[in-house]
Parts: C-alpha cells; sequence; structure tokens
C-alpha cells in the first residue's frame, strides 16, 4: 500500500469546494454546471456523501465565491480514485471555461 | 418576524470557516485558538454541531488555508445569536493578532 494513503476508521474525509463564476456567465450555464456536479455522485461510487448550497453569510468575507460542494470520503483512496476519474474530468471541462476563481480544501474530522 | 431571517424545517444553514495563520505563530498559540473554537459550542447551545481539521488537500488549491472549521446552524436566527455572541467576540479578539486570512461561506443544503 501506498504510505502515502490514510485511511482512518473512525473519522471522515471532507473536501470543500468552492467556485466563483466569471460575471458574464450565462445563468443558465450555471444551473448547467450546478445539475452536472450533483449528477457526479451517481457515477463516482467513491463519493460517500454530497451537498452543496449557495453563499448567504451576512458576513462579506467569502472573498466572491457564490457556491460551497461539500462531498466526503471514506478514505484517501477513495479521493485518489475521484481526482482522475473520467466523470470528474469531464466535470472540469464543461466548468472551466467559466471559473473566475476556485478554493479546495480537504481535511479529516477531527 | 424579521423577513430577512429563514427558516427552513427540512433543511441545515452550514457556516464554513477557514483561516490562514501568520507565518510566525508559535504552535502552541494555534493549539490555544484550536482549542478556543472547540469549546465555543459548549458556550452557544445555538451551535447546532461542530467539526474542524486541517487541510491535506493534494490539488493546492486552498490558497494557504490551513484549517476549515464547519458550524451547524438550524435557522439564519440562530446564526444571528452566533455572529456577535460575547463568547463568539472573545474568541475574535484571541485570533485575530495571528490571523492572515479568513474566509467565510455559509449556505442552507439544496
Amino acid at each position: 500500500m501506498n504510505p502515502k494513503i490514510t485511511i482512518k476508521s473512525d473519522s471522515l474525509l471532507r473536501h470543500v469546494v468552492l467556485f466563483k463564476f466569471k460575471n458574464d456567465t450565462p445563468p443558465k450555464k450555471i444551473k448547467e454546471i450546478e445539475e452536472a456536479f450533483y449528477n457526479l455522485p451517481s457515477k463516482i461510487p467513491q463519493i460517500s456523501s454530497y451537498e452543496w448550497g449557495l453563499n448567504n453569510s451576512p458576513e462579506n468575507l467569502n472573498k466572491g465565491f457564490t457556491h460551497c460542494f461539500f462531498l466526503t470520503f471514506k478514505s484517501e483512496a477513495d479521493r485518489a480514485i475521484y481526482l482522475p476519474h473520467p466523470d470528474h474530468k469531464a466535470f472540469g471541462s464543461l466548468l472551466t471555461p467559466y471559473l473566475d476563481d476556485v478554493l479546495v480544501i480537504d481535511y479529516w474530522i477531527n
């Protein structure tokens, strides 16, 4: 086993993804991208759970990010399958032309 | 009722907080801040659930943020109590001198 691959049987690996779209992205295209991300868990069984929503923080500390997607994996091995997965890559190709900025942070729940 | 206050009985309000500490922050101080945040749910009952962890994403899209705190509220009214809460403010006073950057994004689960 790759020594860099960690499994913690008593924890979960969170994968937090934030998007900021280019100003001129058509709302119809944003909707299409939201739906394409929503459909990934049905195509990639390594995604253990999935949720998303639109920023509504009153603190104005979101740095322009409007979309938060919150995925869970059970292991780093599952994440390592997800990241280069062809369906994930196809989603990236749909998304990239309209993306102004992206932020990703992952963590094991302490 | 304030018309801006939304309650969705079938959803949860997520509150995602990312920290980047100044480079010269002593590890002991970072530990103290982690513990102070961890103690907030016992002081502020409006926090419905709480988890946190340290970035381990291999994608290098975390923009220097190392810490992710993931809180849940059941309503925007509960969040409105949390944000100016004296114990939250005291935590902010402990944190601020060591903070290089912060990002906050909130969302109702769709």
